[in-house]
């Protein structure tokens, strides 16, 4: 699935960024908001912001819709979708970590508990 | 949690490339791999191979250990999980857009029975 392919490695990649985390954050807990809005808790310049939002809009996370002199951005999670999925074949392996680490925990418990007798 | 998220950085930076994802597929699939048995389906030479291993054990999602002339190479899921419950925050939002796409389709649907009649 080449297509796939190309859409994950889009996906991952605009996912790197901590600033563009944080916009996704801020989108998933309000509707919308306008680039002013989004731009205004970065220590970076709105040029700077309009690129990251170039680089998400790219990879299909969000829509961009003009309304006068102003951007409103919304979320546009279904790719995440994707690289989870992606990520869900792997979830096995850690399950089984954690069950091999739990399982190794209960028997120091047991042999501390034994030796204390 | 700026640590957390210099994780996030790393590990999303190790899934952008096809063939980093390839390795850690082919990981998945069997308990352990030596380095030359990961390079030999790729269209790329050795160099380029250990370079990629690299990158994943920046991101800690392989281990490497050498046994004589032999480096075995595993899976290391754990960062996968905190990229995963990462993008889990985001699940809610899909559900609802598949939700609301299969309300729309369940309303044509009876429309184009009621017109049929």
């Amino acid at each position: 699935m080449p297509g796939q392919s190309a859409n994950l490695d889009r996906t991952f990649a605009a996912l790197t960024d901590p600033t563009r985390r944080a916009i996704l954050a801020r989108l998933g807990r309000q509707e919308s908001a306008s680039v002013s809005d989004l731009a205004q808790p970065f220590a970076i310049k709105l040029p700077a912001v309009l690129k990251h939002l170039d680089v998400l809009d790219a990879a299909g996370l969000i829509t961009r819709s003009k309304e006068g002199r102003t951007v409103t951005v919304r979320l546009r999670p279904q790719p995440m979708k994707e690289a989870m999925d992606w990520l869900g074949f792997y979830q096995r392996f850690w399950s089984n970590s954690l069950d091999r680490l739990a399982a190794h925990a209960e028997r120091r418990e047991a042999e501390a508990k034994r030796k204390k007798r």
